[in-house]
């Protein structure tokens, strides 16, 4: 098997055989083939795509790069999600105790990574205390006592995506449906879950802004996911303006908190209860109508706050101690009329300025940095009101880049819708 | 500037621009950019590709990372010549005697490489005593007294080319007009030659196989010279078997010789004296039927034998000390036939085994191993009739694939043109 004749195979358009595609991956794996070569190769897939019998080929190769999670011996059928990322996405710590507390378990598996916040794991960290660096036993030994989880994702999980996600990220060859694809459908299967729900974010602040490009992703994973006997579900929602009020990552806690408490913003809520019917459909077994009628139930009773409590104080965190920064103002509006659009990629750009993710893997994380945003598309503004209020520490952000993020109309428009589409 | 978008910008076919390609290749020599970024943008443009402009942008950067030999002392018009590499080229040694010969000086600076065979720098070194390793001074002094030299290309004469070609040649990225003529006419308009002419291979032994491609390499690197006002012809030839009889270092170095002496093998003589008739048809600016009489004149005299000996003795050399391995033996034909077609690259990978070339950087080359074929396309063959001659070392070839790389039919049939087009 020679590198360069596949990456010239996959130059010149042609479909690699799922041998070509496990000795790529093991060989880059294994270090007997140099970033350069792999990028190249990535580079050619980016370009020139791949069908799904590759996908799947490339998505097994990682699966078998390392260990896959065994839940087998926690009852009833396990349910996982993940999300594409975007500006504000903090569903998960909203969507995994709703669907626990009725009565579908939650062992999750999640990233750090880079961008303008930190993963759900670095989120959940600004809670003082809580650990997410936890053993395969106590990872089961907590599911099965109080139905979830969320640690960090171990070494031994898909080494392959870890090499090839780094990689790729320094060298252009992030958007490419079949490597967005391997890469997230080979960490959920690892994961060991029964059933996946998607979230797949379409539009402006999404990795991917182009709907049918979007699609496409959505029906590969769904793919993937079948080919490995996971029956997944992906929505197709909206990343055209940040997801809920905040942006940073304790922030997004204490709004999530604020979700459960039943004090959400609208659109948030209600994707977040339309993720949790899905997930809680798929693990019990029953309509979408019922499941949805039982995350209703669970959010306005408050259990799902209350288990949300529960698996914080388990993980070690102190609920009480979440700590935003203590330098914040307010950004107000220039001029009246109603807002047409808000520009997500340049207030996540701004939260990063001011240290709320990472732009190289070692870099430090400031958790109570970010921008907490008190309009949304259609709303009203008169001039002098607050549009943003803004949490910093040691740097500032652009207030400029900040007010023209708030773009406005004399009209009311639209807006854009919160679900497009689902795929099954 | 940032070189991910750069790479995404090249992704997404569009242009770059002039800055964008300056900081690539410039961030790239200061190791500003790593190997596996430049591999992604390099694929990029393999698959994508560049306009005319783009192309002389890169081939811009690549020449000012390094310095320009300045020839202007040496009077008269200089003319270079270059070709795009094939199976036995040893064409180089026969038309810069003759061209030189005939009055118009030859500077020549030359690669090692890699592949089948060295560079014809390694080809001259299996002479006993070349010394190749010329300082600047050295390299315009014997321009200056005898007319003709030929030399390593120094470490300052584009780095830029040598570390993006090291890199493309272990990772697919090597077929590429834009790569190709960026890197080749980087390096001829470096080394201050004031024409040049260019012979570019076509055919299933050339970097280039489609014909169509090889027209647009061509195209292009006439037009990379004349935009540095460079006049350059390009001859598209032959490349579907090997180039006279010899495969191997000092082989083709004994065949350059027989050829100068009035008794080379048809095809390789007449390429040479139609290659250095458009050399002194330039150098002289008088008309090519007029130059190819002063060349037919010069081989024909033997003064261009005697002007190959002088250069030789004058960089150290010892014609008389040229060693082919002692060890060798014929293969001969199983069938009565017409030579049909003869697969050159089969030949080439078998004289590579035997070590006549590089495949890594550091590899040492055996110069005395080498092929000798003995019929060409169209020629007759009866059963038992020698089809070339062995010469090894340490490592044997494989003899089968040897004898069907030589492709018999019963009825004679055409072969293949030897020049098929000049471009101006």
């Amino acid at each position: 098997m020679n590198i360069t004749s596949i990456i010239e195979k996959k130059k010149d358009k042609k479909n690699l055989s799922e041998d070509e595609i496990i000795y790529a991956v093991n060989a880059y794996v294994m270090g007997l083939i140099s970033d350069a070569q792999m990028s190249a190769l990535l580079m050619a897939i980016c370009i020139n795509g791949m069908n799904l019998e590759e996908t799947y080929f490339l998505t097994k190769a990682m699966i078998e790069s390392g260990n896959v999670i065994d839940l087998s011996n926690i009852p009833g059928i396990k349910v996982d999600k993940h999300s594409t990322g975007g500006v504000g996405d903090k569903t998960t710590l909203i969507v995994a105790p709703i669907v626990c507390s009725c009565g579908v378990s939650v062992a999750k598996l999640s990233g750090r990574g880079l961008g303008h916040t930190g993963g759900t794991i670095d989120k959940l960290e600004s809670i003082k205390g809580f650990k997410s660096d936890l053993s395969e036993e106590e990872f089961i030994k907590q599911v099965k006592e109080i139905g979830i989880v969320d640690a960090q994702q171990t070494k031994q999980i898909v080494p392959a995506d870890k090499k090839i996600y780094a990689l790729r990220d320094v060298t252009g060859t992030t958007r490419s449906v079949p490597l967005i694809a391997s890469s997230i459908m080979s960490k959920k299967i690892a994961a060991g879950a029964d059933k996946i729900v998607l979230d797949v974010k379409t539009g402006s602040g999404a990795l991917i802004t182009d709907f049918e490009e979007s699609v496409e992703l959505a029906k590969t994973m769904v793919f993937l996911g079948k080919k490995f006997n996971k029956e997944t579900i992906a929505l197709i929602t909206d990343m055209n303006e940040p997801l809920g009020n905040s942006i940073g990552n304790a922030l997004e806690v204490k709004e999530a908190i604020k979700t459960l408490e039943g004090n959400g913003e609208e659109r948030l809520t209600e994707l977040c209860l339309t993720i949790a019917s899905y997930m809680i459909s798929l693990g019990k077994q029953i309509s979408f109508e019922e499941a949805k009628k039982q995350a209703q139930e669970a959010y306005t009773s408050k259990k799902a706050l209350e288990k949300f409590k529960e698996f914080i104080k388990y993980q070690g965190g102190n609920i009480e101690d979440i700590k935003t920064s203590k330098n914040f103002y307010d950004i107000h509006s220039n001029y009246d009329g109603y807002i047409r659009d808000i520009d997500e990629t340049v207030l996540a750009m701004e939260c990063l300025k001011m240290g709320s993710g990472r732009i190289n893997k070692e870099d430090k994380i400031n958790y109570g940095v970010g921008i907490v945003i008190k309009k949304h598309i259609g709303n009203y503004v008169s001039k002098g009101d607050i549009l943003a209020t803004i949490y910093y520490d040691d740097k500032k952000p652009d207030n400029k880049n900040i007010i023209n993020s708030f773009m406005l109309s004399e009209k009311k428009e639209k807006g854009f819708p919160l679900i497009y589409t689902v795929i099954k």
